[in-house]
């Protein structure tokens, strides 16, 4: 049969996973979807994805492609794999997309989720899901911040320590920031993104609410690149891949809801 | 120091714990909540729960006394604990009662969520609080079997396999059902509840929403006062222990709140 591309889009919950890239001795992501893919198909499988989400990150939208010859139908890959994956990772969905597309190359920017329990006390029902920061946070404040940090800049100051970006310059579209209740959660949409820039930017606005921060500082540390000016990097378990978009149309779509969505509370 | 009266506000997340009721060889919210007193206040100490949730199950709101003749002050409880108990269960507050206040005497009633993901795909996020239920369900035939399960009835028939409640007889307040996406959660409100009393309610409910079963045969299989009229008692994992009430203005408060609730979707 003729070599197909194929398109996945997963889901997984990260806690007990190490990470989206294959490591010796650890299960990841990867590695798990490439063993279940090469039984499905009967073919030694490599798997390309969109992001490599780190140890304890989740995932609502991670998307992968492989090639395959062999003749397996699309349509019944979803239900073959749940058999071979293990409980933590779902196949949402499974298409044919053209030769030449790749993830990393054909995708139009991400959006990621932070989310953080604001409490005294931790949540035992959300611990695996959420950052428990116990300190009052100004949700005011972590808003103005999350302004400056939108838009293009060289982002070395939020990339993980020893990382050396090829190209530290990306841009954030928008930041959004929404709390309900004990719930906050922090959206991140952009091009592209550093190691640990995502949760670099949650650890960031988290020392801006409590104060501990001045928000107007913020160009000011980036311009330093330098990632000892800022304090920790926020846990994995906070964050969440939430969507890859496969056109400027759609992203463009999903910011414009959120436009619509932070005009309602100031209206 | 005199003998005082101690209650604790507990969540947990179940899915590690095997139930509240103290067991052999098996951790228990019970038990991991008697050690870390007992170290805690410097003696041995015995807890008094207001339910004995299953092994899987969770709560939001587990209320709990003991006894103590130690000096350790109330307000400090909560913090103390937070060391000599494993992270999936928390103390969410505590505070002095009469010496003769008790969870199952001077409790007015309890309500109970059981959450379902309905969606043809597992959702890897949400699998440790939720049941799947792949096949669609009909909401508004669901509703009409809630309303023939309020009231007070003999309950037998939903009552667990083997067991041999001393009353059967127990009165629902009130049944609510709320779609959101691909989640629903049946919150179930009563003044007592028998052994699998609420997972068999949400087996049934879903069985009627399949379309397995017509909501109208409900008054005949509880007057069948037989377990086997029924079908498989749903899953721990959706079901959890929301609230307790003190009294019956908090509860019939909350009730109110339902019936807003109910009436805006249909006005």
């Amino acid at each position: 049969m003729e070599e197909r591309n194929i398109r996945l889009i997963v889901a997984y919950d990260g806690t007990d996973l190490h990470g989206y890239q294959r490591q010796k001795k650890h299960i990841t992501v990867q590695e798990e979807l490439e063993k279940a893919l090469s039984k499905v198909c009967n073919e030694d499988i490599t798997v390309y994805g969109s992001s490599r989400t780190d140890s304890g990150v989740h995932a609502k939208y991670q998307v992968i492609t492989f090639f395959t010859k062999g003749n397996i139908p699309v349509e019944n890959l979803k239900r073959a794999l749940i058999a071979f994956l293990p409980l933590d990772i779902v196949v949402q969905k499974a298409e044919e997309v053209p030769i030449d597309w790749r993830p990393r190359w054909n995708t139009f920017g991400k959006k990621y989720s932070y989310t953080i329990h604001n409490h005294e006390l931790q949540n035992p029902l959300t611990r695996r899901y959420h950052w428990h920061v116990k300190y009052p946070l100004d949700i005011e404040l972590m808003q103005k911040g999350a302004r400056l940090l939108e838009g293009t800049h060289n982002f070395t100051t939020l990339a993980g320590t020893n990382s050396t970006p090829q190209d530290p310059v990306k841009t954030i579209y928008m930041i959004h920031i929404e709390k309900n209740e004990d719930k906050i959660v922090i959206s991140v949409l952009g091009d592209g993104f550093l190691y640990h820039m995502v949760r670099n930017i949650a650890g960031l606005l988290v020392d801006i609410g409590r104060g501990h921060i001045d928000y107007n500082k913020i160009p000011e540390l980036l311009e330093k690149e330098d990632r000892r000016a800022i304090g920790k990097t926020a846990p994995p378990q906070g964050l969440c891949l939430e969507k890859v978009y496969f056109s400027e149309e759609e992203r463009d779509k999903d910011i414009q809801k959120y436009i619509v969505m932070s005009k309602i509370p100031s209206s």
